[in-house]
C-alpha cells in the first residue's frame, strides 16, 4: 500500500480507536479533558500529535489508584481471556488483562507478521523463553496456533532445563526457534558441551528473537546464523503493546518493518517530541489500532532506534528500523528479557539494613548468558560486627540478592564491599557497566 | 446415564477408536495380530479384555524403533498442534504430538469437567505448575480458555518465583487454583513468610489439583482447605492419557469420578489382570476414546486405586475412585509432579564413576515441598583419593546431582556416604523411604 493511503486507514483506525477509549476510560478521558482535547478533535494525523504523550509512571500510578488493572481498562472483567504482567523492574508490576476479542486480534495479527518472516504451517515452533508473566513466550505460541503450525513451547528458566532441551530439540528437529538472543547463544553452548553441533544436529531454518537487542546487531546476527545455518530474524516492541510483533523483520532482515496499520509508530526527538525525519534516531511511540481491552496512546517507549521509509526488497512500505531497537534514553539496562532499572536497584538496597550507601551495576555476558553482579558497599556497623559475627556479610550477600531478585525479576550476584570503596561523584553517578559484547559493538566500548 | 446405557455407548465408540488405530497405526496392528485379535472381535465390553495390556516400555520402544513420535502416532506430521512429553524419569522420555482435533476435544472435555466441580466463565484461574513439557499446566489452560474464564498462566520452578506469586494473588484475586498438592501447601507457606494469611488475603473459592496423589488424601484435602477456604478437587489421570482430567472429584468430593465416555477406565487386579469388583483394589487401566494423534488402547497405569460404583450427591452414575490415587504396584515415586523411578537412579549412579555400589534414596518433605535426598556410598578408590584431594567429594557429589537431575528431571541431594555404610540385603532392596506424611497417612508409617 502506498504511504499515503495507508495514512488515511491508520487515521480511520486511530479516530475510532480514541472515541472509543474516551467513551470507556476515566483515565483516557481526565487525560485528555486535561490537556484540553477530545477525539473529535484529531481530523488528521498533523493533529494527532496533539495528544499528550502516555508514559509507564503514568500508567502504574493508575493501576495503583485503581487496581488490580486500572482506570485504563476498557472491558468488564468478564471478558478478559488473560492476565499477564511485568516482571516488576521498578517498583510494582504492571499488570496486563487482554480480552477475549483482543486475544484473537493478537494470534492473527502474530500469525501474518510469522509469515512476513517465513514461517509457514509446516514448520514447528520451539518456544525457548519463559511462560509465566512473560508477554514474549505467549505472543508466540498464540501466533503459532493461529498459523496451524506445531507449537513446542518448550519454555526456560528453570535449573538443568536447558540441557534438557538440546536433547529433545535433536530428536524432534524443530524448525523454527523464538527466544531471547542471549539465551539462543546460551542454548547453542549447552547442545556443543553435550556433544552436538547446533548447525549439525539440530534443523532451525528460522531463528527469530525478542526481548532484548542482539537479533538486530549485525554482529549479533552473524553469530546466530552462522551457529545455526538459519536466519536471524529481530522482532519485538514491548509487553505492553502486544502485539508486540508489529515490530518485525522480514525474510530479507534489513531491519524492523512498523506494522503502521495494527500499532501505529512515531519516532520522537527524546527532548523535543518533534517527529524525527527519516534517516534520523528518537524514541518509538506506540499506539495501539486495534485494542479494546488496555489501549495504549502514545505511549512513551523509552527506547532509542532509528527509522527510515527505503524501499525493502519484500515489496512492503512500511518504514523500518533498520538497526532495530538498540538503546535507552534512560539508564534502563535490558538483562535476559527484563528490563531493570537501577534506581529500583538502588530504592531496594536503600531499604535493607546493612546497606552502605553506594552501588555499582556490572553486566557481563558469560557462557553467552547475562550476568548482573551488583557490587554493594556495606554499612560500617556491619564492618564492626564483622569482626564477632563471621557469617553477617554472608546473611547479608542472600539477604540483598534475594530482596533484589523480587523486585528486579532476574537473580543478580550481589559482591560485598567494604564501606567506602566505590568511587562517588557530585553529578548523576554513572552506576552501571555494561560489559556485554552485544551492547559494545554498538556503543563504541562503554 | 444409567450404567448399562452407558456401556453401550462406550462400545460404539471403544470399537470406533481401535477401528481407526488399526488403519492408522502399523504398533497397535502387529500388537493386536501378535495377540490373534482383530477390531471386528470386540463386539462386548467383555470381549475387550481379550485385548492385550499396552505398558509405558512398549510405547518407550516403539518410539526408538521410530523416532520420534511412534509408530502408533496415527494422523500426519502437519496435523500435530502441539509437542509435549514426559521428563525422561526412566532413561529416554516420551514425546506427545497432539493432534489439532485433539487439542479442541482435549479442551471441551477439560471445561465440562472443571464446570463439573463448580468452576464457572466469571472465575479467573490462577495456574501454579510449570509450563513446559508437563501436560498438567497446558490441559488446565486448555480448559479455561475453553470454559471462556480468565486465565493467569502464572506457571512455578524458577527460584524465588512464589515469592513474586503471591504478591499477584494477593493483587489480582483469582478464584481458582490449579497445581500440584505440595506446590499449593508450599504457596501458603510462602505467603505467611510475606506477612499474608491465605483465607484472608486470597480469594481462592475452588483448589484443583493433579501430578500427586494428596488432594485425594482426607488429611491434606483438610490441610489445604482449612488453610484457603476453599473446596480441594483431587483430579487426574496420566499425561499419555490427556484429556488427563477425566478422573476427577465433582464439588461434593467424594473421590474421583471416571468420565467413562471420554476415556474408558478399568480397574485390574495387579497379577491376574482380572476385573476388580466394585469396592476392591486395583490398577487403573486407560483407554482413550476419543483420541485421533496417539491414542492409548489398554495403557497400564501401574497406579493403585480402589473403586465404587456407589451412587454420589451429584448424580454422576460414573463409577468412582474413593481414595483417589495412592500408591503404586511398582517402585516409583512421585516427587513434585515427576515420576521417578529408583531403577533410573540405580543405573545413573552405576554408570557415574566414583559410585560405592549402594545407595538409597529417601524422600522427606520440608516446609511443604517434596525432598530427594539420595545417599550414596563413594568407591574405596575415592576413600583413597580424598585424603590427598579435599575436593574430590564436592566434585562427585556435584557431579551425581546433575546426572540425576538430567535423568529424573527434578534436583536430588546427594549425600556422600563412605565405602560399604549403607545395610546390603540379598532380596530385592528396599531402596526408597518415603517420610511424606502425606504417604504415611494412607500406607500406615512406612
Amino acid at each position: 500500500m502506498a504511504p499515503e493511503e495507508r495514512a488515511a486507514a491508520i487515521l480511520v483506525k486511530l479516530r475510532a480507536q480514541m472515541a472509543y477509549a474516551w467513551d470507556r476510560a476515566p483515565f483516557y478521558r481526565e487525560k485528555w479533558q486535561g490537556a484540553g482535547l477530545e477525539p473529535g478533535d484529531i481530523r488528521t494525523l498533523e493533529d494527532f500529535r496533539r495528544v499528550p504523550i502516555l508514559t509507564k509512571e503514568e500508567i502504574r500510578a493508575d493501576q495503583a489508584a485503581h487496581p488490580p488493572f486500572g482506570s485504563y481498562l476498557c472491558i468488564a472483567g468478564g471478558e478478559v481471556a488473560r492476565v499477564h504482567g511485568t516482571s516488576g523492574t521498578t517498583g510494582k508490576p504492571t499488570a496486563f488483562a487482554i480480552g477475549r476479542d483482543d486475544w484473537l486480534r493478537i494470534r492473527n495479527a502474530h500469525a501474518r507478521i510469522m509469515w512476513s518472516f517465513g514461517v509457514r504451517p509446516a514448520d514447528t515452533l520451539f518456544i525457548g523463553s519463559f511462560f509465566s508473566l512473560y508477554m514474549g513466550s505467549w505472543g508466540a505460541l498464540a501466533g503459532a496456533e493461529r498459523l496451524g503450525m506445531t507449537a513446542f513451547p518448550f519454555g526456560a528458566g528453570v535449573p538443568g532445563q536447558t540441557k534438557v532441551a538440546v536433547r529433545w530439540i535433536r530428536d524432534v528437529k524443530p524448525t523454527v526457534f523464538y527466544g531471547t538472543p542471549s539465551y539462543g547463544l546460551y542454548l547453542a553452548e549447552k547442545a556443543r558441551e553435550e556433544g552436538m553441533d547446533p548447525r549439525r544436529d539440530f534443523g532451525f531454518r528460522i531463528l527469530f528473537f525478542s526481548g532484548e537487542p542482539g537479533a538486530g546487531i549485525p554482529a549479533t546476527k552473524r553469530q546466530i546464523e552462522e551457529t545455526y545455518g538459519g536466519l536471524c530474524v529481530d522482532t519485538g516492541s514491548m509487553a505492553e503493546m502486544t502485539p508486540w510483533m508489529t515490530n518485525a523483520e522480514c525474510m530479507h532482515r534489513t531491519g524492523m518493518h512498523l506494522w503502521q496499520d495494527l500499532v501505529y509508530t512515531e519516532l520522537l526527538d527524546p527532548e523535543t517530541k518533534a517527529p524525527v525525519p527519516s534517516g534520523g534516531e528518537g524514541v518509538p511511540v506506540y499506539t495501539h489500532l486495534e485494542r479494546t481491552s488496555q489501549p495504549m496512546i502514545r505511549y512513551w517507549s523509552g527506547d532509542l532506534a532509528t527509522w527510515t521509509g527505503e524501499p525493502c526488497p519484500c515489496g512492503r512500505t512500511y518504514p523500518r528500523l533498520p538497526k532495530g531497537i538498540y538503546g535507552r534514553v534512560d539508564d534502563m539496562v535490558i538483562v535476559r528479557g527484563a528490563n531493570i532499572s537501577p534506581s529500583a536497584i538502588e530504592d531496594t538496597l536503600r531499604a535493607t539494613p546493612g546497606f552502605g550507601g553506594e552501588f555499582r551495576v556490572v553486566i557481563t555476558r558469560e557462557e553467552a548468558m547475562d550476568h548482573l553482579v551488583v557490587q554493594v558497599e556495606y554499612a560500617r556497623e556491619v564492618a564492626a560486627q564483622a569482626g564477632r559475627d563471621g557469617a553477617i556479610l554472608e546473611r547479608l550477600r542472600k539477604e540483598m540478592e534475594e530482596r533484589l531478585r523480587t523486585v528486579i525479576g532476574v537473580w543478580p550476584t550481589v559482591s560485598l564491599l567494604p564501606p567506602e570503596t566505590l568511587p562517588r561523584s557530585e553529578f548523576k553517578a554513572r552506576r552501571v557497566i555494561d560489559n556485554r559484547d552485544l551492547f559494545r559493538s554498538l556503543r563504541g566500548g562503554a
